[in-house]
């Protein structure tokens, strides 16, 4: 089999089996993959197209914001939104010396994972000379006499040296769609559990295409990493002749801010709430190691479950260590439809310096019960 | 409900609903719960009375060695058996500058998990001055002019001025045997899933009982102390009135030993084939984060298996760092039944602070897939 990997396609022509390459050369496929991934969500204001004004999607993308950092002299960068992406970048850029502000639309980061849990993040935030601006709407960019950049926000004016803008992604579907393969409700591509399109020779992998989330059995668009890796795994075996299923995601994700961890896997309670269950959820706070344990430090855990089956529907952790590790024995549970009952007894290898002999999971689990 | 904790029974008398304290007392009860636990197995050789040799099992041992220690002023150390408490105790003496030599009767220490494991371990015990001598079997204890402990052994007599003796537990039953109670063929207390035992209204938990195996299928007697908090937790609830289910374990046990993690869970391959399966193994090296992450530590992970269904069986992970993670993940995937299909395209959180985007999971089962 031969394999091309083309980034300048700017046709998609599935009667002819071909493809157009920079609008000229007409190329022909057996099979093809959609695999043009996402782009950032760009914003919408006056004084966009300003320089030092940053996306960060590829590696590309970090090799002109360190050159420009580095020419530049930068001092200070305003990031706006408060997702995976920024958050992660105020690490990187506390690390180089410059101590970020962080525009927030929303009145504290992560909502999704309520309260205390974007508390905490501020507070993590905060320790780490990050300005933490909730309920900041940027209205315009502008230069200031000295050249820096201006944001101009609903509180106010900032000055800054950089920006970097980071309000999610869209899925890049435009020569999909112009082809006739179809977008799902998600507004990325419909895909089986094969990672074909509606077109039998065409597949799509990666953050362009849709995933079966085994919770909520919808088709939900979640643009990360590992998925796309195990989606063009599937996408290539099943072209390669081997027959196998992408058994779909359960929405495990995570990331370190700082001395945190924040993991996540499954649905909240008000994500499940709306998909259609009864659910309840408990919150403990508890340690990711005996109480008296050298290193011991407090995790936070909500676990969300059906109220009548027990059926666990999902959990999020935040904590010093420890987060990850549960929301991955909670990722391994949701694939296997566990309930509250089988979390409560699990056998979790047990020793002091890993966990308690209650693990912080047997300890929601048994709240849950009560 | 008036509960009362007696350390001092001498005799039980289910027909009459008493037991008896210090071969006196008559103590009435509707229930009874034994809870007699493990006794360390002792070393039947000559000199085994002399001063100077512990064993260790409760905290009582634990000061009772440490006075000795600060009194004689001791400066080396003798470790018989290659077991948890062994191992474990290495680095308790290492702490304190003691460099313990370890005598294993076997080859390699945690032969169960195979060699690769067992030379891990030895190379980590070099590492920090602990002298592992294998093969050596104890043939008895004198004294030397200077009043040091001389062990005898089949490769020579050694020096030394405190033995630690861990060669195992044996349940504590006697009470329970005399008494009529059904000991199971593991030698432990025989009990169902509600922790009854064959007299309805005496209940056993903790290390003198035996657990359901959910992977053999078995009755097994796994001495650990996580497992002991459940039994005790069931027999409560349903001497309480509450009617649960102990659901039994897969088999999940870690240690720490120095800089090393060594976990497991389920059956190893060996006890896999012998409890009947037809089982396959795969062993990969990985990685606990991403090649090139800072702090990047390889992992060793072999993974058990069903050759037909892909049912997993067990796994056992050694390494620096997220070894007891991975197994807590296949100890949720052990207790749903989950088949290697299910874990090669696991959804877990990925992030590369704390993993690759392929897992060593992952890249397990990919690898027993093919």
């Amino acid at each position: 089999v031969s394999v091309r990997l083309h980034t300048r396609v700017t046709r998609i022509q599935p009667d002819k089996k071909t493809v157009e390459i920079e609008g000229d050369e007409q190329l022909p496929y057996d099979y093809l993959v959609v695999a043009t991934g996402a782009t950032p969500r760009s914003l919408e204001v006056p004084g966009k197209d300003r320089p030092g004004l940053f996306y960060m999607r590829n590696l590309s993308d970090a090799i002109r914001i360190k050159k420009f950092i580095a020419t530049r002299k930068c001092r200070s960068a305003a990031l706006i939104g408060a997702g995976f992406v920024s958050l992660e970048m105020c690490e990187a850029f506390n690390k180089i010396g410059i101590s970020p502000r962080l525009f927030d639309r929303k009145n504290l980061p992560m909502t999704r994972l309520g309260g205390r849990f974007g508390k905490q993040i501020v507070e993590e935030l905060t320790q780490h000379d990050v300005l933490y601006l909730p309920d900041s709407m940027v209205e315009r960019f502008s230069s200031s006499s000295n050249d820096e950049i201006i944001v101009h926000t609903n509180h106010g004016a900032y000055e800054t040296d950089l920006v970097l803008i980071g309000i999610g992604v869209v899925p890049e579907v435009s020569l999909a769609a112009a082809a006739g393969i179809k977008i799902g409700p998600t507004g990325a591509i419909a895909v089986n559990e094969h990672m074909q399109t509606n077109i039998p020779n065409i597949y799509a992998a990666g953050d362009c295409c849709e995933s079966f989330h085994r919770v909520s059995g919808k088709s939900v668009h979640l643009p990360l990493g590992d998925i796309a890796n195990k989606q063009g795994r599937v996408a290539g075996a099943n072209i390669g002749g081997q027959k196998i299923a992408f058994p779909g995601i359960v929405g495990s994700n995570c990331f370190k801010l700082f001395n945190l961890e924040i993991a996540s896997t499954g649905l909240t309670l008000r994500e499940a709430n709306e998909t259609g269950f009864k659910a309840d959820a408990v919150t403990i706070e508890g340690r990711s190691k005996p109480h008296g344990y050298p290193g011991a430090e407090k995790i936070w855990l909500q676990m969300v479950a059906e109220k009548e089956s027990g059926r666990i529907l999902g959990a999020h952790v935040i904590g010093k260590e420890g987060a990850v590790n549960r929301i991955n024995i909670v990722a391994s549970a949701l694939t296997a439809g566990l309930r509250v009952a089988d979390l409560a007894y699990l056998d979790l290898a047990y020793a002091p310096p890993f966990s308690g002999a209650w693990d912080p999971l047997h300890i929601a689990a048994q709240r849950f019960l009560k």
